[in-house]
């Protein structure tokens, strides 16, 4: 079982959730290396997320950042149970070695669980919704991308100390990247994968508009932020620039 | 989605964890009442593993319950999705909704992380293990199976505040029961559903002779228990009597 868990989690990757949780660590003034147990624990749950919507019966896709999926390489049964520890992980991980105070791990722990419950919805969203709106399209994405993207952001902020009434800004901004990173997501895609996207729905020209007003956003929105945002910015650009 | 989880979370069933809590809470002196949102939990999480493993890729069980399984019902994407949604439920039902102190809260979500991911190892060793020996089959049910009852009654300690070192009676019992649970489990379904069981292994004498050796275990550590003990006497005969 670790090895399936392994594969799937330590698969080649740009680590983007748990490298914005320290980075909004950083910026909030904390030290990133205490936040390196939620930031993992991130990872563990997009890796599930991915393991489980590869399955034949969801998106069944045989390839998975270049590699065979889960369920290819260790056949359905492991991919359904290997997804599953993988976000049981996450919990359990935060829960033992998140070095903070305990009202602090259970900030962390409701700011993962919210994420894990919206991506869900958005899957099946995803799943059962027949043809989306452009209002259905951007509900789904807010749930299916938007949501564990702004906990990660909000996860750093608790590890930092940053008291909720201060988390305003970055949160707008995290829900903006979120925003940014799916549509740049349809746009690479370019409607080949036959699911509901801003491409198929709205044509090329205007998605990759929307990927420039949703970067410009976002960079207004970080400019908002006061603190060290040196790394929040590379990889607001690391996600606005990707080409894979 | 919501309706997909109710049907498995809400389908008839003997609420066996969730009840062990509660007793296991009475008998330590606590108040059952504190400790609901940690057995609604433990139900969520025995729902979200009947979901998963009545999966086609898994047991491929079509009925559960006397009803159609969540996959026959709902199909197999929504399954998938609605058992990952119970389990993160689980989660985050006892993160907002139980009113103990957060320390407390930590070792009830400890309780409940040991307990899943123990559980998901022994399913993995059940769909993956050939021909287990006697020994592999005790591994595989105190994974599978014992592994939750006691956490079950862990949880049910931790909100009655009842500390680690006074809780070896209770885990005692509870081990015993898990294991009673399991031997009367493979006495009922006699070896029909091909799965490795005492009965395939052992033979139906034996393993009925094995149901009366676990049940005076029980009794006996049961009765080395300080406190009100007349509902987990009263699981206990559940347990050990009951036909379905």
């Amino acid at each position: 079982m670790d090895d399936a868990v392994r594969y799937s989690l330590l698969s080649p990757g740009k680590r983007v959730r748990p490298r914005l949780c320290l980075a909004a660590t950083r910026a909030a003034g904390g030290d990133p290396e205490r936040a390196l147990p939620a930031a993992a624990a991130l990872e563990m749950i997009h890796a599930f997320s991915l393991v489980h919507d590869d399955l034949p019966a969801l998106d069944d896709d045989d390839l998975r950042r270049g590699r065979p999926a889960s369920h290819v390489r260790y056949g359905e049964a492991v991919a359904v149970l290997a997804g599953d520890a993988l976000l049981n992980a996450a919990y359990s991980h935060v829960i033992r070695h998140l070095a903070e105070p305990a009202d602090v791990k259970l900030a962390v722990l409701a700011e993962l669980s919210g994420g894990v419950a919206a991506m869900i919805d958005g899957q099946y969203l995803d799943v059962t919704a027949a043809a989306p709106s452009e209002d259905d399209l951007a509900r789904l994405h807010r749930l299916k991308t938007g949501a564990l993207i702004e906990a990660s952001v909000a996860c750093g902020l608790w590890v930092a100390g940053l008291p909720p009434d201060d988390q305003g800004p970055y949160r707008r901004f995290a829900a903006e990247l979120g925003l940014l990173f799916q549509i740049v997501d349809d746009v690479l895609d370019d409607g080949t994968d036959g699911e509901p996207s801003y491409v198929t729905l709205l044509g090329r020209d205007r998605a990759r508009e929307m990927v420039h007003e949703s970067h410009q956003r976002a960079l207004e929105l970080l400019a908002a932020i006061d603190g060290d945002r040196s790394q929040l910015a590379e990889l607001t650009e690391l996600i606005a620039r990707r080409s894979a």
